[in-house]
This record gives structure tokens, C-alpha cells and sequence, in this order.
């Protein structure tokens, strides 16, 4: 995707060093991180300043590239790669995604004749792993466009675009698609209290694509449902079960209801990593609560450019913050996958 | 109610002088601020130093009633009192109890038989407006407690406590009573977006009141409406139509919404005066669309205790902003008024 007309992905590998656009100055600075070491990467995983299942995945598969690449050329090689594994494994410790890159780049690694053909094999694997994420995005929008008419006003909640993968995303995808496509799409950006991913990274994603849109309150949403003005939901996932039921941002039960209650299709949009098969349902999926403090402030720019907190409940107030919620497969039109679109019952036989 | 444990009323009148709690403040500081002439109230009105329906028009009634007591003695009393009416009608275009407030005391203030008579008749109607308007809330109240159990979980939306009336409240109304009577209740706190009414002007209502509560994000509602969490939704409205619809702060919709598709009670609080028999249904009443940099910013207090508005979305961003959202009749259980439970069909009816 662009950034001021310039084609970027959220993280890349150039010779040794891992760059990545630090996402804790979005939406107000735009800045590429260097990350010359192993746990530099780490760190940067660990402090968010790359988040997003697809992107955390890419970004630890670098990072182990790089523990080869810097490991000595003897028989302490496969030590040293173990020890930036576990350095890596250790920064999130509920990202899927982070643990199957991992994985991969230390197989390859470690099943090559010898260290040279290690480092080139670690490489080479975080590469690929990286390209298989953005084509898998840059297929979600393909086959999610085809369901989008030549005039579109989709709603999505939270941030599931670009920024969360290596590239295109997974609910924004079929949004990019379509627009290239020279369909004419809107996109309501629900703000997501209380991170407001939405009015933070959608927006800025959207804007720097020059698709058109508006941020709305989540509250506003089945306003513009109830006018008729929305013509498809997208959302993306964190975890599919087995059975179809979704977990994903807090707010996202409340417009699948919303939707089902109009009418207006529903379609999760996401990468088939996402399915969890071990999972049999979302009953199974545990809640996250996170810190009060995220709903008792809020964050942005003050006048003065800099990040600031502002307490906008009174001393002492209580705060209960759910991070997840579930939505229950009857509520799903269609999951899109880099396979294609499939009804809620055949998510698991997508798997093929 | 109570503010640290002294009764308060939100505006009142000593002397010639109205009082009121500057909203402006709250929930960060507590104050009350001194309005020695009718101009002075207007302009309290005027910039929201007293906000809600009730509030607003039990200050207008009071600064009528300032007016008669500065007007000049003589012929030209009544000129002084209808330039006074024009003042304080110019404050609010909207606001429906306000225009109701300065009509009473106007004729009561000119139908009297002397200056001093109408002096006397101008005050005296100006309290009985407010106690009226503090008796139906507490009235609310009793009728509302008495459809929850001996122990409800009630989530309410934006804010309809006290602080939005003389006293009491309409959709936080039966929260006090129930709580009074030594029922166990426990308030969700929609926070409201995006002026966040609920994080600021809620929580602190029940705060003071030592109602056990959480302020929780919009998204969140449904989450705990499915996990069996919630026994009643309480809101208060802005307009009921003729055939029971409800214009309400925008988020209203969603909540009844998912309220019905769990089974649970929707409950309009409000007030007769609330009822609008002129408006047939919700589809005549107008939706306010606001500045778009409520949604882009947020305002709360930074470390320094001052009071601070922040740029959340990205620079450039664009937003809606609708300040309403209309309920069908069909989503509301029933509507709470001074009078009664009443079923949506019968809110016509209710007025007599």
C-alpha cells in the first residue's frame, strides 16, 4: 500500500537490519524504524511498535533471520539460533502467528547442510513467509471485491488493514481491491473505543489510499444501518473456531447483530492462519480483560504535536474493559480467505 | 441527591440569585456558581453551564422570575418582562421544556393584579416548575423500581440522572430508588460517545451516590447483554413521538436493538413532558448532525489537572456525527413516566 504516493510494507528485511513503520506514531508521524539486531526486533515486537497478527508473524520471522545471520559460522551456530528463538517466542506470548514463523525459519535454518546455506535458508524462509502474508491479503481483496456492487458503503470496526499484515490486510482488502477496481466505495471506520484503532489506523490507512470515508462513534453504526446507508460489513478475526464463531475486537457481536437485524451481509475477512481447528467454538475462547485505564482516558495530539492522556472520567470511577468479544457463526454471511469466500459451516473444510 | 453527602438540586434560587452547578467542571470539579441577574442566567443556558431538559427549563423559569424581580416597578414592568422572555428564549432554539417554563411564568407574572403580585406569582411559579420537575423524577423513580428485582444489573446510555434534571433524573431515577430501598443494584455505564456523558456526568452521578457501577465502552454492551450479564436496559429520551418512537442520544438504537435480540427489558424513562403529540412517529423528528471534531478529539483532564482537548485521528481525517438516533416503538418495553409503566401503544394515552 502507499504512503504518500510511496509503496511501503509494514516490515521488510535490508541485507541485516529489519525495518518497520513505527506504529506508535500513527496517525500523526510516519517514521521507518531500523533494527539492526535480533533484539532490537524483539523489543519492537514486545513494545508494539509493529502489531497485528500477520505483521508480528513477518516481523519474528525476520528477526530470526537476522540470529542466523549473526550467529557464529561454527558449531555454535544451532545454540545461537535456539537462543533468538526463545528470545522472540517470548515477546507476545498469545500471537499464533509469531510461533508458526518461528517455527519455520528455524527449520529451514537448522535442516541446511551447513551455516551458510542456514543463514541463506532463514532468509529466504522469512521472505516467502512474508510474501505468502501479503498474497494472502492481496487475495482476500480479490475475492472479497467480487461480493462488493460498483457502488459500495461498507462499514468495518477496528483496524484490520495493511498495518496489521505485511501487506493489503484482511477487511480492508477487498476495500483496496474494489477501489483499484474503480468501484466506488465509501467505508464508515467505526472508531473502536477504547484504542480507536478505527479513527486512528483505518483512517489513516484509508486516507492514504484516497479511499473516502468517514470515522463515526461505534455508536452511530446502527444509525446508519437503520437509514439503509450501509451496504456491507467487514471485519476482520483474531481467532475462528471450529465451528465458525468468531472472536474479535470488542463491538464486533454488536454489529454482526446489527447487520443480521437489517439485512445487510456481514463477512469476516481473514487469512486461513486464523482458524483455530483445535477450537471447537467460541465458548472455548478466553476474554481478555485489559487495564481500566484504556477506557477511563483517552489519547492523541495535543496542541502542541505531542502524544498526551487525557482522564475523561471522574477520579475514582471504575471501568470494565473487555478486549474481545464472540460472535456466533449464524451471524456470519461468508468468511473471505485468500481461497475464497465460504459459507460459516465449511470454514474448516476450507482448510483443505 | 447528593454531593458528598450534602442534597443538592441542580439549579435553584436564593434571593434574586439563581444558583446552579457549573457542568462545565464536572466530573473534575464540583462548583456553584452564582448568577445575580436573568442575563447572566441566559447566558449560563446559553453556553451549557446547565445542560438537559429538565435542568434548562427550571433555569429559564428562575431567570424569568430574576427578571421580574429587577423589572421596574411601574407601566413599563410587563415591556421589561417580555424583553427578559426574548433573552432567555434566544438561549436554546431547540429545547422545548424552556419555552414551556418562560409561557407559565410569563402569564403568571402578567395575570397578577399588582407588580408586586406578579413579583411574587413569577417566583412562586418558577419554584413549582422545578418541584414538579423534581417530583416527577422521584415519581420515575418509584415506578421504576418497582419492574426490577431484588438484585438488576442495569445498563443505561449517555446521561439522564439527575444532573439533566431538577433532581432525581428520568433513566437513573429508578437506579436511586431501587438502591434506596436497599435493592442490589449494579449500573453499566455505556461511556457515550462521543461527548462521553456516561464516563463524566454518569459515573459521577452514581459515584456520589454510592451506586456500585462500571463506565464501559459502547462496544461493550452486547458482550455482556449475551454473556447473561444484563437485566434491564433504562435510557431516557429527547422526544417520544405520537406512536411511541424514541429520539434519544445517538447509541440509543444499537442498545434496543440488541436488548430485544437477548430478551431483555427496554425501558424509556421520561417525563410526560417528553411526549410530543404534534410528532406522529420518529421518521418527522429531525437528526442533529454536529461538528465532526466531537468524534476526532477527545477532552479530558492531562496531569496538570487542566482541562484538554486531543487530536485522536489522523490530520485531514474526515467524520459524521449524528447527535441521535430514533427507536422504533416496537423496541421499548415500556415507557416509565410520572404516571406509570406504560406500554409503547399507550404513550398517547398516558398524557390524559
Amino acid at each position: 500500500m502507499h504512503v504518500d504516493g510511496i509503496p511501503y510494507r509494514t516490515v521488510w528485511l535490508e541485507g541485516a537490519t529489519v525495518r518497520m513503520i513505527n506504529q506508535h506514531l500513527l496517525p500523526h508521524r510516519f517514521e521507518v524504524i531500523d533494527l539492526p539486531t535480533y533484539e532490537d526486533t524483539a523489543a519492537a515486537i514486545r513494545t508494539m511498535i509493529v502489531r497485528g497478527a500477520g505483521a508480528i508473524g513477518a516481523a519474528a520471522g525476520y528477526g530470526l533471520a537476522q540470529a542466523a545471520l549473526a550467529a557464529p559460522a561454527d558449531s555454535r551456530f544451532a545454540a545461537a539460533l535456539a537462543r533468538g528463538a526463545g528470545v522472540l517466542r517470548a515477546t507476545r506470548p498469545t500471537a499464533v502467528d509469531l510461533f508458526y514463523a518461528i517455527d519455520r525459519v528455524l527449520e529451514a535454518a537448522l535442516g541446511a547442510g551447513s551455516v551458510a546455506e542456514g543463514r541463506r535458508a532463514a532468509v529466504e524462509t522469512a521472505r516467502r513467509l512474508a510474501d505468502e502474508n501479503a498474497a494472502a491479503g492481496q487475495a482476500i481483496g480479490r475475492h472479497g471485491a467480487a461480493l462488493l456492487g460498483q457502488r459500495a458503503r461498507v462499514l468495518t470496526h477496528c483496524n484490520a488493514g495493511w498495518l496489521a499484515f505485511v501487506d493489503w490486510g484482511s477487511a480492508l482488502a477487498p476495500v483496496y481491491a474494489a477501489a483499484r477496481q474503480g468501484k466506488d466505495v465509501f467505508v464508515y471506520v467505526d472508531e473502536t473505543r477504547p484504542r480507536c484503532q478505527g479513527a486512528r489506523l483505518t483512517a489513516w490507512e484509508l486516507g492514504g489510499e484516497g479511499v473516502p470515508y468517514a470515522i463515526i462513534a461505534d455508536n452511530a453504526a446502527g444509525h446508519y444501518m437503520q437509514r439503509g446507508q450501509v451496504d456491507a460489513v467487514i471485519v476482520g478475526a483474531d481467532r475462528i473456531a471450529a465451528n465458525g464463531d468468531v472472536a474479535n475486537k470488542i463491538g464486533t457481536y454488536e454489529k454482526a447483530v446489527l447487520a443480521h437485524v437489517h439485512g445487510i451481509p456481514f463477512y469476516v475477512a481473514a487469512p486461513l492462519s486464523t482458524v483455530d481447528p483445535a477450537c471447537p467454538s467460541g465458548e472455548a475462547i478466553p476474554i481478555e480483560e485489559r487495564d481500566e485505564d484504556e477506557v477511563l482516558y483517552a489519547e492523541g495530539l495535543d496542541e502542541a504535536g505531542d502524544l498526551r492522556r487525557v482522564r475523561v472520567a471522574p477520579a475514582g470511577a471504575r471501568a470494565k474493559n473487555p478486549a474481545f468479544d464472540v460472535t456466533p457463526a449464524r451471524y456470519v454471511t461468508a468468511f473471505i480467505t485468500q481461497r475464497g469466500a465460504h459459507p460459516p459451516g465449511e470454514i474448516l473444510a476450507a482448510l483443505g
